[in-house]
């Protein structure tokens, strides 16, 4: 048997061995705050990186940044009749404003109640579609694109580290349009950015398409879904893009002077993407020793370890200070690990951190200006012994390729676990047999009641219809 | 009279030209959630540069960013006695998880009353504090320095936009030492980095000292502060480094083995900046004819006008677009207005947002491949017409000159309207005779309840100690 950095292994308790990864990388813990977690130091930093490269994309298409209020008037989400339904339930609610000290006892002070409660955003259409109806006045201020970076919170009972906490970080889009095509092919603009960005950037291939009726964002008419497989088979809702038709233009007067006379609604969009990614991100490329991130992701692609029996040898150190600093003029994020640590636990430190590529320098290496270096996807058989300058030289390639070769290995995987099956009784039988993953089913809407009795029977939800064919849905476990 | 393009001007009413300038420039705007405002994209963008700048600044100095709980709860307040005091009357505070719909009104839910409620972050010492309890254990962990981007809420009862509003966006830098020493160190350096910042940055000159003891934070030992003086005279803290001793380590038990055997508490220091600094940007900067931008903080650097009889004359638009991509590939943020108004509305909207440099092109000039720019800060006295290629080789400098500049008659205010004062009877003198500005007096603790009568008697208050010499005090009007 294989020792493993991580116990249990994937195969043996996959939402242990999740918590474990995380744990091992130092990414985020639990907080005493309900339901929130904290981000720590190196889960932060993947998410600088993320957020950095969204951000990014979402400027290059036009979308301008803006910060709105944390708390929202309790009585804006009552205006759009189907968005209450779905967030009034998992609210936190401002009832206060000031404490008081009763008796030695901290308490909310009663004359302190608030005549109009105020939730804090759980998404914030309500507050963003009031701005728009001052922002918009004609047919010249449209298109009209938002983007705002915020916390959020939704109260959650279930939670799991990044997957579902009750405060998340996170982007929201919000769009007006003077025509329902406008804000529909924004919503797919958006989704295949999404799309783009998961695969280039994260190296993870998942399945696009819109949601059915009943899995629907509350208040939209389109929900467009990014869906990602985990290794466990399981489907992990990893972004939306919702066309919001005039739902919320009517709830809140977003209206323009049309440019052949008199006034018309706006149609809006939205479109979001959070800290749930990094959880996707872990269950869709981590192995048995722990985390393993796309170079691109990775806060240090490079860390040097320098292996001597005397841990004061300067001139290793030199020498490996050298590497590292050449590395880095030539744009690749490398470090030295000069912590007082064994060299052996440093090595199994960063590969629990997922660090790209591991270069131990030894005295030998350094007095014929050599290193070994290891690719932390494929481990101890890819360890290559080479020149220094030619390691300095092809670093940034190596990164390329390890890109490359990671999301090639999720895709592959993610292709594997997708199942076509002929009908519900075919489902039935597959997910009986032990397969997992996204089963592929004609989609059919007499037939949902059908749907629904499966669906039951195995935990299976309708996770989107198909983006090149929508008389299929995928169904699945799900986070 | 000379018109401008705010009204009323500086000197007429101070209060309502700085809301004017902020609405002028599209900044940001009221929102209907009480005390806070909405920070509209051009607000948001002046924000990024500062905070993208001042990131860099506090990751030299080592400090990594995390992310903490929105939500802390209630009793963590208590643990620290005086910060209670300080920060207990004006949070936010959530009694409720669910919401309720009762006869078609939404309420909070009464079966989801909290029996422990939490409030909103008005600063993270607390929550902070418990997670280092966890984090340090030996003397091998410290220094610990974390840094936090986040939005923090205190409930303001008088509000102004940037100045004061109930949420804001700031950092909150939290670092935990082995000796007091360091936590104090610490406290100092970071106080020095925002002086820099500030100067080279933000082109802002001010006055930095320590608070005098009944001014400090509440639960630190001694608190550094930034003060600035606006162009009407008043103060304005636009942020604060702390060295909080072992009160939080004590409330929290932040302990260490330490090196030499036993345990230790540790000393930690808290130190923050906020969009209140955006704030006092244009009470520093602005004039009568609106915002005025250091190039540093300005979205756009450059804003090319091109001026024609025709708007829809394609090679002049052409040739202004050529001007902008090669000032673009110079690094310099620019851009051209080919928007569908006048140019006489476009000069006077670039005007009211502070672009450093407006750049106008006719057709006259295109021919002879020359163009048209004037300095914001100096303004039409300043017009200078010169080729386009030797204006687009020039234009980094000129921006670094304009920088400088800036920065210069900031700093010659600054001096201007700091008065020293033999005593308290000259420093009453000096009010009555309608001065403005900060009043330099000797420090004397045993004098504290007449300094009281003056300082009430003309609403003044103690600023900051002088940060060469500490026997002096600035005593002043603030915000």
């Amino acid at each position: 048997m294989t020792k493993t950095a991580i116990t249990p292994t994937r195969e043996e308790n996959f939402s242990e061995w999740y918590h474990n990864v995380i744990t091992a990388a130092d990414m985020a813990e639990n907080s005493p705050t309900r339901g929130a977690i904290t981000i720590k130091p190196y889960g932060y930093a993947i998410w600088e990186l993320m957020r950095d490269e969204l951000d990014r994309r979402i400027k290059a298409e036009g979308a301008e940044n803006a910060y709105f209020p944390l708390l929202i008037p309790l009585e804006y989400m009552t205006k759009e009749a189907s968005h209450v339904d779905g967030f009034a339930k998992e609210c936190a609610v401002i009832t206060h404003y000031r404490l008081k000290n009763v008796g030695g006892k901290i308490v909310p002070d009663p004359e302190s109640a608030l005549t109009e409660p105020y939730i804090i955003r759980p998404t914030s259409e309500t507050i963003i579609g009031e701005a728009f109806s001052r922002w918009v006045n004609s047919y010249r201020d449209l298109p009209l694109k938002i983007n705002q970076w915020a916390n959020v919170m939704r109260w959650e009972m279930r939670t799991r580290p990044f997957i579902r906490t009750s405060e998340f970080l996170w982007q929201e889009g919000h769009c007006a349009f003077a025509t329902p095509e406008e804000a529909n092919a924004d919503a797919r603009r958006m989704h295949k950015v999404y799309e783009n960005y998961m695969r280039e950037f994260l190296a993870i291939e998942g399945v696009y398409g819109e949601k059915t009726v009943e899995e629907r964002f509350a208040g939209a008419d389109h929900t467009y879904s990014c869906e990602w497989i985990m290794q466990d088979g399981k489907g992990l809702q990893a972004g939306t893009s919702h066309d919001l038709g005039s739902h919320f233009a009517q709830a809140f007067g977003i209206k323009y002077d049309a440019q052949g006379g008199g006034q018309e609604f706006c149609h809006t969009s939205s479109w979001g993407v959070s800290t749930r990614m990094i959880g996707g991100l872990v269950m869709t490329h981590a192995d048995d020793d722990g985390l393993v991130l796309p170079p691109n992701v990775a806060p240090w692609q490079v860390v040097i370890i320098p292996v001597g029996k005397d841990d004061a040898d300067a001139e290793l150190a030199a020498f490996c200070d050298s590497v590292s600093e050449r590395l880095i003029a030539g744009g690749v994020r490398a470090m030295v690990d000069s912590s007082d640590i064994k060299p052996s636990d440093k090595l199994w430190k960063w590969v629990k951190k997922g660090v790209p590529l591991r270069v131990e320098i030894g005295r030998r290496e350094m007095e014929v200006n050599s290193l070994t270096f290891v690719r932390r996807d494929l481990g101890k058989p890819s360890a290559k012994t080479i020149g220094a300058d030619e390691f300095v030289s092809t670093a940034a390639s190596i990164l390329t390729l390890m890109q490359a070769d990671i999301l090639a290995r999720a895709a592959a995987r993610t292709a594997s676990m997708i199942h076509t099956v002929a009908d519900l009784k075919e489902l039935d039988a597959a997910i009986a047999a032990g397969k997992i993953g996204f089963f592929k089913i004609k989609y059919d809407a007499t037939l949902v009641p059908e749907y629904d009795a499966i669906e039951e029977k195995h935990k299976l939800t309708r996770r989107c219809l198909d983006g090149a064919d929508d008389s299929f849905v995928y169904v699945a476990k799900a986070y």
